[in-house]
């Protein structure tokens, strides 16, 4: 892991997911391999880690937001499970092991995302005891809403159509902002609800959150297009391959690589309200602009 | 529609989904229209009916759990769409009309199917401020546990597993207690919280839904072995193209019949603590076992 990354985060992530996820001992085992070989696949859990980094700007208990964190991760492999198929992206390798459907089967690799998804909203409802049932039900709200056509799956919608058309920056921005964008600040936004922040702190956090969700979606693009798949994890040009538009093909690399850093630097410009506080998050932005350098 | 199937609460709910489900006119439409393809072509709308009606003999408002039931069909038409995949069941045709994948493709198919199980969330938790968020809660938490591992994904992947496979027969009852009567028990379930039943209330309809769940399964084993493709809607005959077991084929069509007779008679017997009040959900039993005869 790169410096700076909150890597003390990262691994009370990992420690929750171990002990909420259940067991491959469970029947039918071929159902809890396959969603644990994506699950615990490594990665920065970039989206739990900016739940707990905006809990704790918030001075809320990181601990008691760990399992709606770990419910965002579950979202988040789903996602990339079923991004992954084969009449979707059909990407054979993710953080350079073999997808969920070149492993189980693409049968199972289809209901191991929807188990995924399910858990997801099984593990807020059923595990969140600390906090209100008012806060949950409204982050129930979110996630779905953020995973959903308005955001997620729109956004992946958007993109399929897109393939192989020349397409306006307009229409790039909103795959985006969607496909990617959306869970990333719907991150934050749950330690808005939970810690019940007020206006001007929760319109800072979601500013930074969506200038933060851009420059990643723009930087990944720069890796796929630069990258080898030894760095990436999965097969770098994979994009181009199947005639996505990207930032590159729009704006070309240089291009890209500047606007990357002027939505780093807007994402940490919306912290000032914060003060000392919010170095946490300002090292999460550091951090996502130099996997671009 | 057959004699006493409760017509009126089928068209509320009808009516409810046009209300409730986003146009088709949102962007990208197209994803709109593959979930209202699945969602508005017919079906008897048993799981939401279930729910008002069980809502009824609780004395609880069938208006307020409107929201509850048809995120209920949303859930269900999503688990179709995925069921029907190439990767899964290949079935083309469902109620008479050709499949999501078969008219939207297989990308676009797989994005509905989340896409309404999103929604389905999104509906329970941003519609139904009649209710305390602590029962909100508790719905989500059933519907989540009943649609994932431990539930209907638990029985299509074991029925997955079990294909051209010789199961014992309480494999096959694992597989439909999950698959379909999961789902069925918790359309029932849903009612019993936000009605706030008492516990022997719960039971009887628990004991009456899950002995439904299981007649309802066996019957459409009974249809898809003798049906025909036009009164079934979807091709006859393709379970046992897929080599899957199914009460026929373990049991044998007569003794199928007779196992589905007295689980009819086993749930409406579950009901007697209801005295007069209990016919509604008499007549829906009598209906799913007419579909046999």
């Amino acid at each position: 892991m790169e410096n700076n990354y909150p890597d003390e985060k990262r691994i009370l992530i990992e420690k929750s997911l171990s002990e909420l996820f259940p067991s491959e001992d469970n029947y039918p085992q071929i159902i809890y391999k396959a969603m644990r070989h994506s699950l615990f696949s490594g990665g920065k859990r970039l989206r739990s880690v900016l739940s707990l980094s905006a809990a704790e700007i918030l001075d809320y208990d990181i601990h008691k937001i760990l399992p709606t964190a770990c419910a965002i991760e579950y979202i988040h492999t789903y996602s990339l499970i079923h991004d992954d198929l084969p009449a979707i992206d059909n990407d054979k390798l993710r953080r350079g092991k073999p997808t969920c459907h070149i492993v189980f089967g693409e049968d199972i690799a289809i209901l191991a995302g929807d188990a995924l998804f399910a858990e997801a909203f099984y593990l807020i409802s059923s595990r969140q005891e600390a906090d209100s049932p008012e806060k949950i039900v409204k982050i129930i709200e979110e996630l779905s809403d953020a995973s959903g056509v308005r955001g997620m799956v729109g956004g992946q919608v958007v993109d399929i159509e897109s393939t192989g058309k020349t397409i306006a920056s307009s229409t790039l921005e909103f795959i985006h902002k969607n496909k990617t964008g959306r869970l990333i600040s719907a991150s934050v936004k749950v330690a808005t609800i939970l810690a019940g922040a007020d206006e001007e702190k929760t319109k800072a956090l979601l500013d930074y959150s969506s200038h933060l969700g851009l420059a990643f979606q723009i930087i990944d693009d720069v890796l796929d297009t630069a990258g080898e798949t030894e760095l990436m994890g999965k097969e770098a040009g994979s994009d181009e391959r199947m005639l996505k538009s990207t930032y590159i093909s729009i704006f070309g690399l240089e291009k890209a690589k500047i606007h990357a850093k002027e939505e780093i630097e807007k994402a940490k410009d919306s912290l000032s309200i914060f003060g000392e506080r919010k170095q946490p998050l300002i090292e999460i932005a550091d951090f996502v602009y130099k996997r671009s350098s």
